[in-house]
């Protein structure tokens, strides 16, 4: 019988869950210029050496932690129609962007890269890939169904959707207005050159 | 004959102009949480009264100096056509957002403000609005010559053309190509509605 690897076999899930949290509430409250590894520590209720453990830096601790927060609200959204999954993605998008804690951690992370173009860059192309390639599925599978042209600029179409969803909840803190989705989708379909536009 | 105000007789504009410079090379490197009114006056050469002669805080200064630069790079593109005038606002987002300083500045400031949704909302909305101004008034101008469908959701339209730009160069921090205004532009044409898509 094959033995439990040394390194998995201390790292308690609970443990890795409670950390989790910790760096998550670190990263809403302080930025990540001013997260500290004993704070995580300490708000975790356990020794550095356990996030040590882990991972071998603040980096990736952070980048690990985020990404696992991210690709978690992922939508796989698969409804049939174009419409139905556009409406169940801008939802998850909506959901992700504007979390109470989420909302205070992706503008820091965003200005921490801006000050600092090679931190991170595998963080925000973990979080970014993911996402991408469930929105290309999607994408492709309408195009599949002959609802979208075959001709699609794809990548143009990815940063399209969420786009809109980050300026205006994000940047621009305007609030969305009850029929938001809707009009959302409305102007997606048309822009992707949809039948159903 | 009127008198000059006696307040507006002491502000030298080349005074300001040094201000102005320090408070976004300031912005740029500090951030706004670190800024300071002493680093501020020490970097324009100025004493610290010459700041608040000319704004009562370190808020209403960050405010004002923002403004202005926002305001300044807005694009009036008037070219005939809105194709044209597309091509032209493009052109100067993405030379307003990919500024060596300002593409510094701004992220940092929407995290700020995701952190603290009271801070600055006045910024944001002079920003916002004076550029949401320019944009209704082209595709006002649009409708009228018949491109544009008289029923455009001028709302989402307006979100719509500059955050995938913010998205992709700012957020994901994707380089954007060679033809990547071309694109952008046949993308808005066919979201918008546009007779010529």
């Amino acid at each position: 019988m094959a033995r439990t690897p040394t390194g998995a076999a201390v790292l308690q899930p609970e443990v890795t869950q409670a950390i989790t949290d910790a760096v998550l509430q670190e990263l809403a409250e302080q930025g990540y210029g001013r997260l500290s590894m004993e704070a995580v520590a300490k708000r975790a209720g356990v020794g550095k050496s356990a996030l040590y453990r882990r991972w071998r830096s603040k980096q990736e601790m952070v980048d690990a932690v985020v990404t696992e927060f991210s690709v978690s609200r992922a939508a796989e959204a698969d409804t049939g129609s174009l419409r139905g999954d556009l409406r169940e993605t801008m939802h998850a998008l909506i959901g992700w962007l504007t979390h109470p804690m989420f909302s205070r951690i992706l503008p820091d992370l965003v200005a921490e890269s801006a000050r600092n173009p090679e931190w991170s860059r595998t963080a925000r192309e973990y979080i970014g890939a993911t996402r991408r390639e469930a929105g290309e599925v999607m994408l492709r599978r309408a195009i599949a169904r002959g609802e979208l042209p075959g001709d699609l600029d794809l990548e143009m179409a990815l940063d399209a959707l969420a786009a809109p969803i980050y300026w205006r909840l994000v940047v621009r803190q305007a609030p969305p207005g009850p029929d938001y989705v809707d009009r959302l989708v409305a102007y997606a379909l048309r822009a992707l050159g949809a039948q159903d536009a």
